[in-house]
């Protein structure tokens, strides 16, 4: 038996356990979680000193190595997002779609856990913490697989969940940690699927891809979002320039930012110049189609420094920026931006800003994405914005769920039935 | 472009054309496809005589022949079940977790059709129809690959269902039929994750098995069933006789029939006689274990010529047997029921009769299975006995859905968000 199917056989048996133990037993293995964060914060930022200083070494970039790090602040932050985790509702037990039959059979649907879930992410260290947290409260057990940058912090951090939980009455193989960082056991737990029920990528596109493409088992398709904003004609302009800067600017690096915006013919030449301004002050760097440069030429002694326009190439629509960029396209009418959507979008979060009714429910009725909205910023598309507590991914497919994934989403459910000697005929 | 890719495009064109259609344009085609199955009947019977003469020809069992053969009765109970799809609720657009937050967005979940399902089926023509019923009226488009034994009749099935469709305003190619018989198309199927978003295999365990294990899409597991029903101490005799027969006899070949009866050592001297009596007028061979033996061995003399006793080996435990057979054990306890099933069971059905309260209710919260039931038949989990109208398959996984899929686990759902201009802080 390898390594990792000893870590799977002891994560099932965990799960099982898992499975039946209260709330009041898994919100108190969560308060231990973030009691240990506080607590033992130098050991954490030591070994997180380690990576760091290794990331410097082996030259990862700047942004990477603030993804990377841990101070105080942070995991007193972190502390407060697993005492959240205890205070959500207990998906398990729910019973619903509750009937009674004819012949007197009581049907009833009730949530269970789904069982073992796989993790498998990349520099992010918090990604332990959250995964866990949310596996534990919905009666998962959880394999982590973290990437070699952050193998330090991720060690240290397991190592205390582990603890912390065991005090609680949870069994520490609940949490499971693959301490080796050898790229061949990603290849190993893709094809466990006696062992895991579900795989989690969380991390870049050439990950998620991956994984979609060589797990054997179910694995959540999310976290690429080609999100597009289509301000139509008569949109209020303060609305459009307001939805088009939070959804580009507020945190660009995140799949629900605007990556494309699409401005109707007759809102173009008013709305397109106070959306530049703003973008300008920001520095988003604005991939123009030829209608919207021309536009945007015209006005350009008007901006500040920050303005930047780039003639769009093909290879500018359809694509996630993740950055201060956006594609820009003037379009004809509400058809050309549904047509435009439907070839280039990823169907993650699509929005429209407009004051016409029949448009807004034409755009929400036609557009086929995880999230479809009227005037608000795509950033709204979130586990936590919509009422779901917190988020494991969101997901762009349309099995099992779609849209951000919560506790409710970790779970299944069994049909229980309920007789007094029926047989069927 | 291959043949394949060819029909997976224009299968997802009829898929967004078929999303948007109402109810009444769906229910419509379905009766339309009701009414072909009556009046087409000569030409029906005779493409499938083709099919059951080449079948005996090559020696096909007369099991499968029965299931390959279609006639006037056949057919009418075939479109009798398609107007019963159409009298079904439409599941899409059904509007569901509506809330308005706090900040003015009004969410809610719209369900949607999945999009495109491809169906591999072996012998029964059937399947043809129910399955571009079911998908039609859940507004998904299907591709359709049958076995060879029915290549003639599905084919013609198959051309009288899109010219059926295609008069009632629903696109042909919302219903497709891979016509050539080539074992490669299979392959080639399964890989086609860009036109196929969710695979239904239906036939014997080592398709099921094929698919769950190559497809690159999602697909069913489901169709395996290894059944048990554990009779408890103090279990009403008669109703435990009742059941026993029903989940065994009534219809051996189907994945919910009963393969193990689990009897507790204080209930066996009284139970295992009287259910042994009833099968062997049913002609069902027991596969005893040592204890089970024992007790009806000293009883033998009083049972009909269709007794049959054979000593269990350990391949009886976790066998779907499909046929009136079943393994038959002894438990000291709950307990070892409840660690039999969970060794041997395949997450299907499993049931006990019981008069005991706690005994019902532990049994419901400790097995872990697509429907658990308490003094009810296995035979119960079923999509029309669910009160679903009707289903695609039995799922035995936890992802998506589990237990029988009827028209609402053939959807997803989108979020929609209305908004009046809210940005995210």
């Amino acid at each position: 038996m390898s390594e990792l199917q000893a870590i799977g056989m002891s994560a099932r048996k965990a799960a099982r356990q898992l499975a039946k133990l209260d709330r009041a037993v898994k919100d108190r293995a969560l308060l231990g979680i973030a009691e240990t964060l506080e607590s033992k914060q130098p050991a954490i930022i030591e070994a997180n000193r380690k990576d760091v200083a290794a990331g410097r070494e082996a030259g990862l970039s700047d942004a990477i190595l603030d993804r990377l790090t841990l101070d105080g602040k942070r995991l007193s932050a972190l502390a407060a997002d697993v005492r959240k985790v205890a205070g959500l509702t207990d998906p398990v037990g729910e019973e619903f779609d509750q009937k009674l039959l004819p012949n007197g059979l009581r049907l009833s649907k009730r949530r269970v856990p789904l069982g073992v879930i796989g993790a498998i992410y990349e520099s992010r260290p918090n990604v332990t913490i959250d995964i866990s947290a949310l596996c534990i409260k919905s009666g998962n057990a959880v394999i982590l697989r973290g990437g070699k940058e952050a193998i330090h912090t991720n060690a240290a951090l397991a190592a205390l969940v582990r603890a912390a939980i065991a005090g609680a009455g949870v069994p520490a193989d609940a949490v499971q940690f693959i301490s080796s960082t050898n790229r061949k056991l990603v290849d190993e737990m893709l094809k466990m699927k006696e062992y895991i029920d579900l795989l989690i990528p969380r991390g870049g596109a050439e990950l998620v891809r991956r994984v979609a493409a060589e797990a054997a088992m179910p694995a959540v398709t999310g976290g690429i979002g080609v999100c597009h904003t289509y301000v139509d004609r008569g949109a209020d302009v303060d609305m459009a320039v307001g939805i088009a800067y939070n959804a580009k600017v507020q945190r660009p690096s995140v799949c629900n930012a605007m990556d494309t915006l699409l401005v109707h013919a007759g809102a173009a030449p008013e709305v397109l110049p106070k959306v530049a301004r703003e973008w300008g002050k920001a520095g988003v760097e604005m991939r123009c189609d030829s209608q919207s440069m021309k536009i945007l030429q015209a006005v350009k002694g008007e901006m500040s420094n920050g303005f930047k326009l780039v003639p769009a190439g093909e290879s500018d629509w359809g694509t996630e920026f993740l950055s201060l960029t956006a594609s820009v396209k003037v379009v004809a009418s509400i058809e050309e931006a549904l047509a435009h959507i439907e070839q280039y979008g990823s169907g993650h979060t699509e929005a429209i800003v407009t004051q016409d009714y029949a448009a807004a429910m034409r755009f929400v009725d036609e557009v086929d994405a995880a999230a479809v909205m009227v005037n608000a910023s795509s950033r709204f598309n979130d586990g936590g914005e919509f009422g779901l507590g917190a988020e494991v991914a969101i997901s762009t497919s349309k099995f099992h769920a779609r849209g951000p994934m919560g506790l409710r989403e970790l779970t299944s459910y069994k049909w229980t039935v309920l007789g007094s000697g029926q047989i069927r005929n």
